[in-house]
């Protein structure tokens, strides 16, 4: 048994989805576990984490859509806008998502189903540098 | 210290919440894990996880529900729906509640409260079968 | 390799966010893991947990009022009402948010961002004393 955490960081270039499966991947393929679980978690309140389909594009511009729609910016009640429109907005976004998943890991690599990827999910408008922890404990 | 991964399969019949908190436990007892965790993972992108009172049957009725109506089919901004309409709105439903849950196991059982049950929560019309993947951590 | 599972209580007075890190790193340092993971797991399907921005509170007033207009009480299509305006819509607040997090440890500490903090979001009105499970597996 053993639990090794490894960080890493992404850029994002506004409001998106930016997958991270292969740099996941990484962090368990260099940590000798062939049974076991890998988290993920983001260290921000304004992105977030998805498991999504990474298969076809237009599932994920369908996603970044009803986001906009379901929380959208510039409404008259929020007071949390210091950093602009995108300020509330982000950490409602992220809090409807996700900030830490967990995967199972068999035979050294994450279980994920065939249509499975792993995504950061920027939520402001400007190009941020995003870090990511990945903790994998097994055997 | 120990750590195993088994998966199940399930067979859903249309959108509703099937419980699986009887095959998560098994999970736990076969794996003689007495303190650690259990992370329960499913590994679709068009059902998913919801941990979720299961004494009253119209709790879950409501739940049907309300995420009819956040996230209704035919919205005409949708773009993926080469599956139907309830392709897109399976991924969106599935992004607001859950792909992973990992639960603390104490004295052999998982520690879920008194009302709390692990239900799988199938976006899809068509009847699927679901694979859950359940990794077990501790000693 | 160690596992331990702690669980302790707080106390809510009506709808809102209650931050209980400085609670969960304390079971962190009890259980002497450098490296590994924290599970944090609420044992209440009308309580819920969220990390989220804790330096400035206008970030959870929006938080609060959010969800109040995502799912408001007193919709005529509710039928788990038994406990009042505020049960199924407590349920479906949960389940929007978090029943569990996952959070790496490194150098004996929870490795969370600058501005995230761990909290329970409470969905009922009246009091209550809510139950937080924590799991702490590492080295």
């Amino acid at each position: 048994m053993k639990a090794c955490t490894e960080s890493f960081e992404i850029a994002t270039r506004g409001k998106g989805t930016y997958e991270i499966t292969a740099e996941v991947e990484r962090v368990v393929r260099n940590s000798g576990v062939k049974t076991g679980v890998a988290t993920v978690f983001i260290q921000h309140t304004s992105a977030s984490l998805v498991i999504y389909e990474n298969a076809d594009a237009s599932a994920r511009a369908d996603l970044h859509r009803f986001f906009e729609r379901l929380v959208p910016e510039g409404e008259e009640y929020y007071i949390h806008t210091a950093e602009g429109g995108d300020d509330t907005t982000s950490h409602l976004k992220m809090v409807l998502t996700r900030t830490s998943e967990t995967i199972p890991i068999g035979q050294g690599r994450l279980a994920l189903g065939t249509w499975q990827g792993i995504f950061v999910f920027e939520h402001r408008n400007a190009s941020h540098r995003r870090s990511i922890a990945v903790s994998v404990i097994g055997e």
